[in-house]
């Protein structure tokens, strides 16, 4: 061996020190701990913020220049110290903002088991306990919905967008059989896809990417509460009947984004069964309302739905990437793809095929992403989980009133779940014309999160901006939301100066 | 504010108490220390082989049962010590399996930074930091191809399956400019995807997902190396051109998966190019190698692909996932998607839609999957990653000369990189009949990895089975390998009893 050679495998072993692992991991705990508890106690901006070109070139000053560096524990607290107070405070009570929780702190450690020793899977000999984890924790999830992994089926993958974009496949695969192998039909009425109309982009996305073409997607008409109108499904279906046009899917929502409306789906799954078309579910945020014994009514219904999708890293409180998707027929779930590589799957072993995870998801190599999850559920039980949904739904109705009390904010719905969307209207906007109205409450939001005292995110309601919060941080109390009144009240009073 | 109220607010602050993380966070390097440690000096069996169902089984029953159990650090240990004894142990030194790593330990600590805080991002401000490592490490990749962020572009997603399947998804939306809206055309000859004979299954699953049809790819001949053969290439694409067919993209490989093949990417580019063809090259595996002075030769001529792919969690030695995707023309990197999402994006900053990753990715909300790399970098430099390759690929060759020098082995090829394929024939099978000794090989892996003693994968060469190595651990040396052949040898005569 060169010394060249000696010298490469000393910096890879001082790098692989199990001992620097253990000072370093201690070091760790110890910030991101000491981190947690300052945040809690809203002792940092909720969101740092700052101009990406600054960011950047302070990240690309951390490691660009020297090429040889001997790891220390010094320099690693360092850089997580710089990591903690660039970043996005979730764990802050003030943070109200998009469907991504301020997670089960220690969930991100059973994560980090995974990340550490590197358990991803593909195949089930990769990643055993990985799989083990994901499809037990699958069974229970069928259980909850009333269905058993004997019949039904469910996989992992990295986000919703995926998640709904691999069900869609299926659902093409099986209502164009020969689209997989010879690509979509080229004669005959063209195939539509019948979405939500305020149902997530990622929707309307995968008849892009599906090469059915955007131009294709129906929206499904909502009633005066922005749920989808299953009478109204029934004519559009039938009307697509008499056009000869198939129907890939009727993708409905639990929720929809825009105001989390819950889709009725009991009377949607009645009419998509009537029809022969294949219902599926974006219940990424809604779907975990089946651990709440009070809120579980909102998807009475989905367990007649032929997939749907649940993001554990929205309304389960894990870190993000953790999307479910189910399939009510375990078979179907293998209509998604074919394949063949014969370094990956192995003939002497067919019966482990049901455990190979790329047979069914986009991902060959996947993270073991339900680490978090199981580690939440094993340290605390599912009544957290309950708790979580009842805590911050019930949290929600609460500022709904707050805001109906005040003269000066205007909620735009009754909330269903724990998003809820609304207007201040400071009393010389009263008379203002919607553009103006508009503008306001995007100049008045940006405002608030680039002062750091709260994080809350602009959407639009009939066609006008207007505030929205997702009560996704468990530790936010009634006093949190005063405050953001008084903070919108006084940082909209500037505005108008 | 009820009991229930306060009971369930008490649960939630008992799992989000920061006091609980530090010592939890305390008790996981301990315990994940001492397990790298034990791993590292090969205390355990590399992978712990068990039946799906028995894993199953175990997984459940740590958490179903019981609905509300407090969490406390004892529980907590007896979890990750499950966790550890249940894994596959890539960190042993006799781990040869597939392409995935025994990472930078530490590099699993930067990673949690994200999981415990929860960082992902999807537009800009949601994920300030992380958004911010992501687009500098792109800038300081872009640089070691020879491009600029100026004029090119990056971004990371799930696998390089999923940054593969976006890549001939903007190649399919320039070639056929109305596929995104109107769906893949109905008139005229079929477009064609043209892919190297031996790449990764997710580049023939892109045509099926995209609308095209996996009958619409055509397989790229190769050398007697099996690498991509640019004269042959030209002549499908002129073929291809005389029968009018729209090409997607030529899609190489650097390295294909079976044997590590690089294409020769220069007369490639030359060709495509020359056919006005977009060029894709699958990097997951040898994109590394831009670090290494010795191998960066290997992918000489990337800097004239369209578009590549490279997976940092390969060849540099982070934790599954983190892969990139780069665009030479930064502007074809909006060519993927489009969508509407008034709560996403705001008007009020039009400026930061280049930082806002959902507008270029499936993923809307998107894991902070660069802190790994980030932190490994300016830990230790970028001489890490050239060594990491050099020593990898250094040790294949050492190993490819054992395997020649001895009688009972055969080397079926010579590498290029850190895979190798080859057949363990023992003298009562040097006539066997290949059906006969293609079995030996599977059977034999298959007791092998049962065993414990060392992981290494199934392949076919030439229609019949074979072992395959990738040197992936960079802790191995030539006297694991030697032990390895020991393993075969002695395991292959118990089969053979």
């Amino acid at each position: 061996m060169s010394n060249v050679d000696t010298a490469a495998r000393q910096r890879i072993a001082a790098a692989y020190d199990p001992q620097l692992f253990k000072s370093l991991g201690t070091r760790f705990a110890e910030l991101v701990g000491q981190h947690l508890e300052e945040v809690q106690h809203s002792q940092h901006p909720v969101l740092n913020w700052n101009e990406p070109f600054k960011l950047m070139a302070e990240a690309q000053g951390t490691y660009s220049g020297s090429r040889i560096n001997v790891p220390t524990p010094e320099r690693f607290g360092e850089l997580v110290r710089l990591a903690l107070s660039r970043g996005h405070n979730l764990h802050d009570p003030r943070y109200v903002g998009h469907q991504v929780p301020a997670s089960v702190p220690f969930a991100g450690l059973f994560d980090a088991i995974g990340s550490v020793t590197n358990q991803p899977m593909a195949i089930y000999e990769m990643g055993p306990w990985a799989t083990a984890v994901e499809q037990a924790l699958v069974r229970d999830l069928l259980q909850l919905v009333g269905w058993t992994s004997q019949v039904s089926a469910g996989i992992v993958t990295h986000g919703a967008s995926l998640a709904n974009l691999t069900a869609l496949l299926v659902a093409r695969n099986l209502t164009l059989p020969e689209s997989w192998r010879q690509g979509v039909p080229r004669s005959g009425p063209l195939p539509a896809l019948v979405v939500q109309a305020d149902g997530h982009y990622c929707l309307a996305r995968s008849a892009g990417i599906l090469g059915l073409g955007t131009d294709q997607v129906i929206k499904a008409a909502l009633d005066d509460r922005r749920r989808m109108d299953p009478v109204q499904l029934d004519a559009t279906l039938a009307d697509l009947r008499r056009q000869g046009r198939p129907v890939i899917a009727v993708a409905a929502c639990a929720c929809a984004t825009p105001i989390g409306a819950f889709d009725p789906l009991e009377p949607i799954a009645e009419v998509c069964q009537r029809h022969g078309v294949w219902l599926h579910v974006d219940a990424a945020h809604g779907g975990a309302t089946l651990f709440s014994e009070k809120h579980r009514h909102l998807v009475a219904g989905i367990e007649q739905a032929d997939s749907f999708t649940c993001d554990a890293h929205k309304m389960l409180f894990v870190p993000a990437l953790c999307a479910f998707l189910f399939y009510k027929n375990k078979q179907q779930s293998f209509a998604a793809f074919e394949q063949h590589a014969p370094y990956l799957f192995d003939p002497t072993a067919p019966e482990l095929a049901e455990f190979d995870s790329g047979l069914r998801t986009v991902e060959c190599t996947k993270r073991a992403a339900t680490f978090g999850l199981w580690g939440v559920w094993a340290m605390c039980g599912s009544q957290l989980f309950a708790d979580l949904v009842d805590v911050t739904f019930d949290l929600t109705q609460q500022f709904h009133g707050l805001l109906t009390d005040a003269p000066d904010f205007e909620p735009l719905h009754q909330p269903e779940c724990n998003i809820l969307v609304f207007r201040h209207i400071p009393p010389e906007l009263r008379d203002a014309p919607p553009r103006v109205l508009g503008d306001f409450q995007l100049r008045l939001r940006r405002k608030v999160i680039e002062s750091g005292v709260s994080y809350l995110v602009p959407t639009a309601f009939n066609g006008v901006p207007a505030l929205r919060v997702t009560l996704i941080n468990p530790l936010t109390t009634v006093g949190h939301l005063q405050d953001l009144m008084v903070t919108l009240r006084s940082e909209g009073r500037q505005l108008l100066l």
